[in-house]
């Protein structure tokens, strides 16, 4: 079944499009957690949240000042006070305890439940205390000022719904109806099997025909973006024993496979993979990352639920540019998915009209780093896959899809950009 | 200096724009600390990275294949191929020691250092080995899937500026250069003093006259979002001798004080703060927010660097919507520009035509909850400070600048978003 590609090269690449669907099929939800309400912003939540409480539970003052009767202001105005005589007051978890009756004032602040008998409150802003009295200086409507119980949130309402990602404010809200902790997607674990005999680790100086790994960083720094949890990892040497050793060790939801995925005499991991597992697609037609290639292996006992799922393998080609790309099309993809979130990039967009022709070739789907200046869209000359410069001096990417042989200069193109929206002004 | 504005409402309120600047003055960002280069994604540079080496610093191949003398293999093609005799390998890491000449081939891999003597690569796919022979089946022109030294990076290049908020190849590249922590600014540390006598803390269920404290579980969320890194906190009652003890000791840059900043009788935070530092700004001209503050503590001694800075201080009203506002309007921009980042809101915006009139006064500066719904902005009736399910139902909000009565119906509007880009179909 499985062909040896090794200094031969690939026979036939997949399409984009058929590895995506694949990757769409498997990057299922994984099953849900518990997260404590106040870690729980950020999550996806697993099922749907009905209230059990009304908040407020009860009907309490929107402003600081006096809880009265609305009826018995009618007519004041700065001119001529209706004075009120001080009951007592009401303060943010300390109620007033008796009843107010006609006549009579209750000194309360925002938040603080409204005194049985009351129906209104004046602001402090338009009353005045003096000894026992209060006097009002403005009129003021029965409900004025007060909110209802339930008006925030009623019992047994919906308030979130399953796969909402979870705002800071939802988590708040979750708080306030008394949510402990939270049902949310697990979020997927990822192991990373780095091999290269030329690898130093991150932090050593580059030496000789020694380069350092950047693409463990890269990798480390796109899983946390995309909500998954990166496992330990160490460099390997390209040693067929320890990379199947370590393919069959690998923990989590997914594994990524950085280096020796091609079809050099040193690239172990696709035969491993078809060996260990299978080896779904290896070679897509796109670039870079051509050599990419997706695959499964059988999942580990965790002594978790008991559930063993397979794990979702993706094989990232060396270079440190198509090792980004092809984790942005296909394991960023999976990640975000096994966690509940979009399977869409996560980037911010700009559609800007190109200042140079884009060629590509039809068939082929093409990354093509490009820098946004003064407005429009420059194609970055050095486009080599080992370039990592480029996607530091480039503001983003431009896609090209399999059945375009380029996009002419002037044309609208999107963006895909590198950075954070910018955030543009506001006042 | 200080009025007292207990019970007798704001004399006159500052203008949006005016604490803005305020702030801007005092959120310059602080000092560098030294991060690891695997965890610097996020962080923002805070000095120029030249690089010291050239990356790479050997002529590498681009390609799997043979190293050859281009001119070796001029006139080869699939019908008449050019025989070479195998001298030995070059791989990624173990580099071919002795040197080839004419009519010689080494087998290479990507990345491995091109043995002197040859100045191209043929590619795998165009060769076939047997025995000690290559047959090259097409000619390759010298400098062909050869990297030159420094294609990557130039010793000496600037690679990185100052201000640089990480992406994760910047990290990525700077691990290839060799670098083992990074000088990035510092993130600003954040104190948390959350007062009410009525609060119950996060996770515990609401009963009788007691609420559960939501407005520290969203402000920890966007103090993460914004970059900064929260001091552990408690929920204080509404005791003046508490809340001072708690402005005195809360360590960091900045101090978010939730609740008790109002005109209300148990309000002690604002004239606190005027006593214990400055209170430079109490109530703003706004629509929710109105009673926040803004104001500075002396700086504690951290046995750190020795400087003492300042402590920012934010007087953050209660009512969630308006506590949710003020740190949006005011404190996100301190902890962004203390952390290095953009003080801009970091929203995601859309333009898009407002559905219904939004009604707004001259001289204050409004925040308004919209829905999004079919490609139209729906300002949320349910607009009370205390309605934090309105930030959960709406999608984002429009801000009203000052001088603007309001918007027409129809009037393309920005809506800052709620949630992330969203992301739009890429195939």
């Amino acid at each position: 079944m499985h062909r040896d590609v090794r200094m031969k090269g690939f026979a036939e690449r997949a399409d984009v499009e058929e590895v995506l669907a694949f990757v769409e099929e498997q990057a299922r939800a994984l099953s849900s957690e518990e997260v404590s309400v106040s870690a729980c912003a950020g999550r996806v939540l697993a099922g749907d949240v009905n209230s059990q409480v009304d908040v407020p539970s009860f009907s309490r003052s929107a402003m600081d000042g006096y809880a009265v009767r609305g009826e018995d202001t009618f007519g004041a105005t700065p001119y001529d006070p209706i004075a009120l005589r001080l009951l007592g007051e009401s303060m943010p978890g300390a109620p007033f305890a008796g009843q107010l009756t006609s006549g009579f004032a209750v000194r309360i602040m925002t938040g603080a439940p409204l005194p049985e008998g009351a129906d209104a409150v004046v602001m402090a802003e338009v009353s005045e205390e003096s000894g026992e009295r209060v006097l009002i200086r403005d009129a003021v409507a029965p409900r004025k000022n007060v909110g209802a119980p339930g008006e925030d949130i009623r019992k047994g309402e919906q308030v979130l719904r399953a796969g909402r990602r979870l705002r800071p404010q939802d988590a708040g809200l979750l708080a306030s109806i008394g949510a402990g902790r939270v049902a949310c997607v697990r979020r997927p674990r990822v192991s990373l099997v780095v091999t290269g005999n030329e690898l130093l680790p991150p932090g050593a100086q580059p030496s000789g025909a020694q380069i350092v790994d950047s693409n463990s960083v890269v990798l480390a720094a796109l899983v946390a973006r995309d909500g998954g949890v990166l496992q330990p990892h160490e460099i390997l040497p390209d040693h067929e024993p320890r990379i199947r050793e370590a393919l069959c060790a690998a923990a989590g939801d997914i594994v990524l496979v950085s280096g020796g995925s091609s079809v050099g005499k040193e690239d172990h991991a696709p035969r491993l993979l078809g060996m260990l597992g299978s080896l779904d697609f290896h070679g897509v037609a796109m670039r870079p990352s051509s050599p990419a290639g997706v695959g499964r292996l059988p999942g580990l006992a965790d002594g978790g639920s008991g559930a063993v799922r397979e794990r979702l393998v993706f094989l990232l080609p060396g270079n440190p540019v198509s090792c980004l790309c092809a984790y942005e099309f296909f394991a960023g993809p999976a990640i975000r998915g096994l966690g509940g979130r979009s399977l869409r990039w996560p980037h911010s967009r700009v559609r800007l009209p190109l200042a140079r022709k884009i060629s590509s070739a039809i068939g082929r789907v093409d990354y093509v780093r490009v820098a946004v200046e003064e407005g429009r869209v420059v194609p970055l000359a050095t486009s080599g896959a080992s370039i990592l410069s480029s996607t530091v001096r480039g503001s983003g990417a431009v896609i090209v899809p399999r059945g375009c042989e380029g996009m002419p200069e002037g044309e609208a193109v999107e963006v895909l950009l590198y950075d954070e929206t910018a955030g543009v002004g506001v006042s």
